[in-house]
């Protein structure tokens, strides 16, 4: 990361240039197998033995599962395997993590974490079920990606088994969310959660589904023909449509240039020197389609579609390849008439597959800027137009800064935002509850008095009266104001903003995800820091050289 | 801490031997003033000015909290002020923390949280209701310790002010429980509380009531006397009892020889050859009082009330001064009869003010033990006594072993445990469940069907299969089994434990309390980690000397 001896990371991938991945569908059931490329490596330096993987894997295997969604409205349920012969998948490569710095490592498994939380959320919510075959020993990583299966049938042959080794072996923690997903999600009873994350080779057979790690033992010979049938039952028992065609992934636009990123309704400026990305994100340029029907025919035209796929890609550009801009500032500029327009067709049209789907979208990108280590502003301006799934991005914001009146010499009127049915639940954090609600936790009634206020322009005056916005200064103070709070921000210690803002966002309820993102996550980076693991005697470092690692027994 | 240069830390005090604090009870209101002597830290190196604190001061406050619930029945609302003229707190102390090893400042962390954490117990259950009288600059963990209390009044003089200002200050977390405080606490809004945690000069006056983060505001010339009212109020709806006597927290014995700590309950032997620390239980000689007035009678005599005590100071004990014991293995000794007639006079008279103390005490002495970053392994044998509460420490042990039938060669029956009501939610844990129900969050009929088994006795068949226990070796596998256990455990990384452990031992519901020990001190303790706060230009380290702090700008 900021590795300037490697190309920037491209997070956009196509099925015709997967390395690691097969995907087939089969009616409505898909298979994807990992099959991962020894010598495909995303950098340098180690091979990717016994399929285990890089980022380079874990982007494609984001790919296929988008578009799953979007291009596969038929398929109900997804088989997960190993291409394999005997492996089914031994986790995150161990000498990439080895040679990868902090930065690279906290990033790589909050891409990761973020992607198996997105297939729980394509079980639960898209319908598309993924049901895990693993037919060969499963370790790490690799039961951390069965853990997100909403089914996982295991072979029964002596070779095959789950283990969560990293410490023993490796002297860290399971990185993808394995350790919660143990005990919170499969509800697997504590001492022998700590067993099984103790023993480096794992459990298999009758124990595996006794303990609760797997649903289903079946012989060798039989896997294939019962994860099959399984998955058709699952697909039986989607709601997703058989006879709709789905929507084409083309590939993403964009433009970089040294110190500005183009997409069509993105532009990001990086002034590398402040340390700031200032995103302009543009509202839509005309009314939406009248239907369904017509949105499928724009495809990935259609604007929060567009939008969604630019803005995602933008936020894993920023946070893999520009860690040094540790600000980003958000600004909207456009028509708060046609964004809620827009939103009234999402709105309207929920339960379509379509519509469901770019509103999961949505919802998930707005998460990952949840969940970025960047503090985040946002700049509230005449001519903007946060409403609805923009006003999003304030809510997600650090911090609202928003114009009191209008500018000296700027005909346009005062800035104003606007709230939509979008905003009261469709965009939900991953504690489960809306921006809005997770702002007034303290005062639910505020909740609920803005929902009657859907569609009114509030200007700055109103937007502070109701607690939307954070400082409201004039024309006369604005700039000041706005640069002294740039400059300040930048100037302080990113790693303690990060733990700030990673404790301040959260407020409220806990749910697998959030404990991911911050007791898991935050314990993993802890450990990705002590010398126990990352020192020259640590145990991460010396893995596969022989030697023996080297602990300093203090407890801490 | 594992500092030779310095005695161990004692964590036994007394009113009389008090340098910081001063204690005054007045009826039914204590007021408790800080007023730390500035060369009285802890260890040499650092003066503790403007009312700053270290270890040392931190265990008088807890001393002063725990006489207050004990010997003084009739207080039901103490208030917290300083006795310095002008400042009412700075917070921990820097240079101390500067100069501190990373084990040292996890540590003093933790025994703070769990100070404070016990403040807000005593205001919910023991009805002494703590109330802050904010009498001139309060920062860091100065408003920390105000955020625990259950009233935050504040002077209104130009001078008083609230503030944060470890993030821009010294690049690390506040570190004891206010940024959750802030924003699940008090629920004050997220971007006003990234506001506050940026400022150093911290938030006074309106400003303060408005964002709640004090609750009233009153001129200096009457902030004596409204906090007087208000905390005379408080007392007045506590149903504390106010004509009896207390329990005098006479002097904790104990002896600690080289490789041994004895209290008149426990037994410790000090493995430091192997990092093992084997802790024995017994239960008790007698039968219990009849009744509350003859546990009076008995006070700090009284088996349960003692045990907690003297676990109590073993616990950090072990913690502060014998940081390479990373395993604790607990055994008990005595009869399980004895310790269930205990646990019915407990369960008996619940609601009696002693009782009741006893039962909060027990409770926070058994959470120590799962915040503790030790592993815990139990273990049953003939002649244990592991029931009710003694068995809530092998419900929170990582493992628990029981030895299946007899002993050859042992005349005694086969080792039995044994549930009393005091399973099954007398002593919960942080989250708020019973020990049983979070180990059963999979299946929770199986703890109404422990429910109607009180009072049986379980053989380690039984207790395996009612999912009591981990692994139930008979006599010729058991110290074979034992041992390779405890060699294998001791043989991983501290760190990589410390961060499963920490992970492992939470499942199900989120509170203040369990945020505080997971997420907000996983993101300290990885701060205090990282060289922007630590390393030789880190802001922690330079603090005070004139010099600036260089940070790497990379956000990880």
């Amino acid at each position: 990361m900021a590795d300037t001896a490697h190309p920037p990371v491209d997070f956009r991938v196509d099925p015709a240039r997967y390395r690691h991945w097969r995907l087939r569908i089969d009616g409505r059931v898909a298979t994807l197998t990992m099959d991962v490329k020894e010598d495909g490596g995303l950098r340098p330096g180690y091979e990717l033995k016994l399929n285990s993987y890089d980022l380079g894997v874990d982007i494609e295997l984001y790919d296929a599962i988008q578009r799953l969604r979007f291009e596969h409205p038929e398929v109900g349920a997804v088989i997960l395997t190993s291409g394999k012969e005997r492996v089914f998948c031994a986790g995150a490569n161990i000498r990439m993590l080895g040679q990868s710095s902090h930065g690279w490592k906290v990033n790589f498994c909050k891409f990761t974490n973020e992607t198996r939380n997105g297939m729980e959320e394509a079980c639960a919510e898209s319908r598309q079920v993924y049901v895990c075959a693993i037919n060969g020993p499963c370790a790490g990583g690799g039961y951390e990606l069965a853990l997100a299966c909403e089914r996982i049938i295991m072979a029964d042959d002596g070779n095959t088994s789950v283990a969560l080794p990293e410490v023993p072996l490796l002297a860290v923690l399971p990185g993808t969310g394995g350790l919660t997903r143990l005990v919170d999600k499969r509800r697997v009873r504590r001492d022998r959660a700590d067993v099984v994350c103790t023993l480096e080779e794992g459990v298999k057979g009758r124990r595996a589904v006794e303990w609760g790690l797997v649903d289903e033992l079946v012989p060798r010979s039989r896997l294939e023909e019962t994860v099959r049938q399984r998955a058709a039952e699952l697909a039986a028992r989607s709601d997703r449509p058989t006879e709709t065609r789905g929507v084409a992934l083309t590939p993403l636009e964009r433009t970089i240039e040294d110190d500005r990123i183009r997409y069509g309704h993105l532009v990001c400026a990086l002034d590398r020197t402040r340390g700031v990305a200032e995103i302009t994100v543009a509202g839509p340029a005309a009314r939406p389609p009248a239907d369904p029907a017509g949105l499928q025919v724009q495809g990935v035209a259609f604007w929060p579609l567009a939008l969604a796929r630019q803005l995602d890609d933008l936020v894993l550009h920023l946070r893999t390849n520009e860690e040094q801009l540790g600000l980003w500032v958000i600004r909207t500029a456009g028509s708060s008439d046609l964004v809620e327009a827009y939103d009234r067709l999402l709105a309207d049209h929920a339960a379509h597959w379509l519509v469901r789907e770019i509103r999961l979208y949505l919802k998930r990108v707005v998460k990952r800027v949840d969940v970025s280590s960047r503090s985040v502003f946002a700049l509230i301006e005449p001519g903007s137009c946060f409403s609805g799934t923009l006003l999003e991005l304030a809510l997600a914001a650090d911090r609202v800064y928003m114009l009191a009146g209008a500018r000296e010499g700027d005909a346009r009127p005062p800035a104003a935002l606007r709230l939509t049915a979008m905003n009261f639940g469709a965009l939900p954090m991953g504690n489960g509850l809306s921006r809005l609600a997770q702002r007034f936790l303290g005062e639910p009634g505020r909740v609920d008095d803005l929902k009657g206020r859907i569609g009114q322009d509030f200007e700055a005056g109103a937007a502070a009266e109701a607690g939307l916005v954070t400082f409201t200064p004039d024309d006369i103070d604005w700039d000041d104001e706005i640069r002294l709070a740039i400059e300040e921000r930048v100037a302080f210690s990113p790693d303690a903003l990060t733990g700030m803002e990673a404790s301040l966002r959260f407020a409220g309820p806990e749910t697998v995800e959030t404990k991911i993102f911050g007791r898991l996550s935050a314990w993993q980076n802890w450990t990705f820091q002590r010398p126990n693991a990352v020192g020259p005697k640590g145990a991460l470092q010396v893995y596969g050289t022989g030697q023996r690692a080297e602990f300093d027994r203090r407890r801490a």
